[in-house]
């Protein structure tokens, strides 16, 4: 461990130095440097000259920037705040964390991600005023190594994820120092919502422009930290369960020649002296892999839609989980597959991600999410069905409004007591041209949703694999074949007959936590108005 | 099972009927159908007009489109061709495959992704001659269910991976037919690419422009099935080693509203009313994540490169491998991890996936990857001297040429026996702005490269995490720091010392594997020329 003390300017292509020789040097710099810290430190405090011998010399201070000096190196064994409990009482451990909060002049809060101790700085007969006072001056936010005594504490510290124990400080140097004025509060972003709003008048709201105008502040907080971990989970979960069941990942191309469906809601790229567009969906390619007898696949990655939609659930960029399947002779094969994935990254997050669920929780209350195993299957007529016994007048081929998604999802939560059910058996003639008809009924295809909490996460079908069959149908859907050609050729050279679908990672995120805006769950959500940071 | 003879033409909405009934229907249907299939698949034949009682009626036939139908429900068995070995001989089994060739009347090859099995048709006292002859006469690459009996083989069989036994046949049904006419062979295309040209003068070779257009069939060939399971698995590894070491996975936007690196080689987007870019790479973000305290983060996502590039290792859009993490002191933390990165991928692939390996050698003879564990590390200037000492002219600031990285490459196996290694301590002077220089040198900077087979696929350094340093820096390098005030934003608010790096995906596979065109390893190429399909 060596210029931990910003006090040793090494200059450019200097000469290794003597251990000796540094600490010599390191000591003497520290006690000249040490006067312009607190200045710069100290702004707000100008007129107050501290005087007298300081016994804490060489025991706290603004660091040299970590440039990976060769004398930077050192064995200093750093604990994470989580792991700081009674056990560790008496011990000296160093922490590098954020401070947090200092409250009056000797308490300090220095967080880790979603953890946070207490740490106290009291003038003593080895802590000096002018340390006390240091570390009461640095700007919140900053980055700070401390070496503390892990000590019991009287009563449970409320404020604090470590509540049992705190940090008598012994040493604090500031790694990286924050602004003065920080754009928002970590203590506001993070506070608590309340289903009534007259319960939290006093209280400042960071609104969600702020929030994400300022995203590198914003995403600090408990809740943050916990919602990007678990959305993490969920794609692993998506993509482990998968794997096991012998799937194989693909990347498809998101620069596209032709708007996969239409030419609507598609952006367009100038592709050096021509044009390309953003795909839709990686469909056409899932397919591909497909009838290129890859089985069973499935692709992560960047969806888009120029949709000028400006709602709490709309994105113009978002993470698509896709998956196409070939199946023998039904596809509910397909089907039955996908429901069991729903069923494992529920039961994922149910059994691994509990703490992160308490620390959301804990600023968006939120009912556990509820599922069955196997999961609940619907058939559409069943669901119209349903919402007509509700009072809804709608016809039996008639799609979903987002009103009737959501009451429907109410229906089946109060009578099958789930968050997640399948529908099944859409009408054919709201579904796209390449969906598979259902042979023994007139209207049905063989098409189905999934849904979270009444609102749709995944979207599927059978498609039709056969070409001469395909071009029927997207005649029948006055498609101009000749812009589908390149697709309806993949089908040409022979395809096993298949089902897939494409799950909005985002939603099923906002929708397992309950949240109210898909904003929360997209790191750098981009929208009509938002293309930053 | 039911409807399998496609004889059983099920009109819409027709009431279900009993299974006797169906039966009957069938077997009448099956044989007034016969002859018009026979028709349909034998055009080749209209001379030949088959006579007399066919004792297989009812084995063999067109299937009729599966479409998921309640009757078309079964509990048939299928089994995988990999799996049927001298264990099952003397069992019937059901396999779906594709028709790989039909050699003679009587022997067939079914392939099953990279496995192939043979199977005999051969007319007896319960093969029809028009069964067999319906063999012979269905296209190559279409779907068929075949049922037949296990048995071993007199000799090996060299053609197919599986050697040992055959199937003969019992039932035969098309569940899907290709055209006739293929735009390319998978035998051809699945040929052996030998060093010396004179060797394969009498074979067809197929171009990597047809093997592009007409992908869904290129992809078929063994060694295509095996590279893009081999990619999967590099992501895998790359996923998992670095989850294991707590890093989270996150997304990052694709539509940024300015250039990342200054302007050039970026495709923009019309974005609503105005404008936007595609993302260079996740780099910022990344380093939002950081001073965001995630402290370790990766990404898997598409990057774009509006290079005007035609060569054989660029692409305009391609798959990212990037990582950042924070460290304690020294970047050399960053670059271990790193390291060992490669090397559970390495392992993970030598380990893993020998069968693939084994296949795609087959077609492409290479020179088994060498690696070191833990990895050999050079600095700059040994690589300069190294170079020098080889006869190279160049200063101490130069970059490395691609022929000089080539060269390095070829002396670093010779020296040290190894086919991956990483160069740190790149001159300040040829890195981007905000690198971190390296405080005890003039010349030298906190950056690496890494190589395969002595081509670059990661580029990393220590960034600079401190606002008015990056500012500064900046400066130096021209840049406008108004265009990149997003970015020196982001770390503003305290910010840990931290390094990273991005990796192209295809480039690693490319070179782990000896192939000599990234289009190879690029499910859907996209380069300045290519945009389909």
């Amino acid at each position: 461990m060596a210029s931990k003390s910003g006090a040793v300017e090494v200059s450019e292509g200097e000469q290794v130095k003597s251990k000796s020789q540094l600490k010599k040097e390191e000591k003497l710099a520290a006690k000249a440097m040490k006067k312009e810290q607190f200045k710069a430190i100290n702004k707000a405090n100008t007129n107050d000259q501290e005087s007298g011998e300081d016994i804490s010399v060489g025991k706290y201070g603004v660091l040299k920037m970590i440039q990976s000096s060769k004398n930077d190196v050192s064995d200093r064994v750093f604990v994470d705040v989580k792991n700081i409990m009674t056990l560790l009482a008496d011990n000296s451990v160093w922490i590098r964390g954020r401070l947090h909060t200092s409250r009056k002049q000797c308490f300090m809060v220095v967080r880790q991600q979603q953890w946070s101790i207490q740490v106290l700085a009291v003038v003593s007969d080895t802590i000096s005023k002018q340390f006390v006072k240091f570390c009461s001056n640095i700007s919140k936010e900053s980055i700070v190594d401390i070496k503390g005594k892990v000590t019991r504490t009287p009563s449970k510290i409320g404020s604090c994820s470590q509540q049992d124990v705190e940090l008598h400080i012994e040493e604090l140097w500031v790694v990286s120092q924050s602004a003065n004025q920080l754009p928002l509060l970590i203590e506001d972003a993070s506070r608590p919502v309340k289903g009534d709003d007259d319960d939290q008048g006093l209280n400042i709201k960071v609104n969600q422009d702020t929030r994400l105008d300022n995203r590198v502040i914003d995403l600090r907080t408990p809740a943050n930290q916990a919602i990007f971990r678990l959305e993490a989970g969920v794609c692993n979960l998506f993509r482990d369960s998968l794997t096991a069941k012998g799937f194989v990942e693909i990347h498809t191309p998101k620069m596209i020649n032709a708007a996969s469906e239409g030419g609507a809601n598609v952006f367009t790229i100038s592709y050096f002296k021509g044009s390309a567009y953003l795909a839709q969906s990686p469909q056409l390619y899932k397919q591909m892999a497909i009838a290129g007898d890859f089985d069973r696949v499935f692709t992560v990655g960047a969806v888009f839609r120029a949709e000028d939609s400006n709602t709490y659930r709309h994105l113009t960029e978002f993470v698509g989980l896709d998956l196409e399947m070939a199946f023998k002779y039904h596809y509910h094969e397909v089907v039955d597959v996908i429901g069991s994935l729903f069923t494992s990254i529920f039961k994922g997050l149910r059994d691994n991600y509990q703490s992160e669920i308490k620390t959301i929780c804990e600023q968006y209350p939120v009912e556990p999410f509820k599922f069955l195993d196997p999961p609940l299957k619907l058939e559409f007529p069943t669901a119209v069905n349903m919402l007509r016994e509700a009072g809804v007048e709608m016809g039996d081929e008639d799609d979903l409004s987002t009103p009737n998604e959501k009451l429907l999802g109410r229906l089946v939560k109060a009578k099958y007591d789930t968050d997640f059910y399948i529908l099944d058996k859409f009408p054919l003639a709201i579904r796209p041209f390449y969906t598979m008809p259902d042979p023994d009924s007139k209207v049905a295809s063989n098409s189905y949703d999934m849904f979270m909490r009444g609102e749709e996460i995944l979207s599927g079908a059978q498609r039709i694999h056969d070409s001469d069959y395909l071009i029927e149908r997207a005649k029948h859907h006055q498609v101009d074949i000749e812009k589908i050609a390149a697709y309806i050729d993949a089908f040409r050279y022979g395809c096993p007959p298949h089902a897939g679908g494409g799950i909005g990672l985002e939603r099923v995120v906002m929708l397992y936590l309950g949240l109210d805006n898909i904003r929360k769950v997209s790191m750098f959500p981009r929208d009509p108005k938002r293309l930053t940071p």
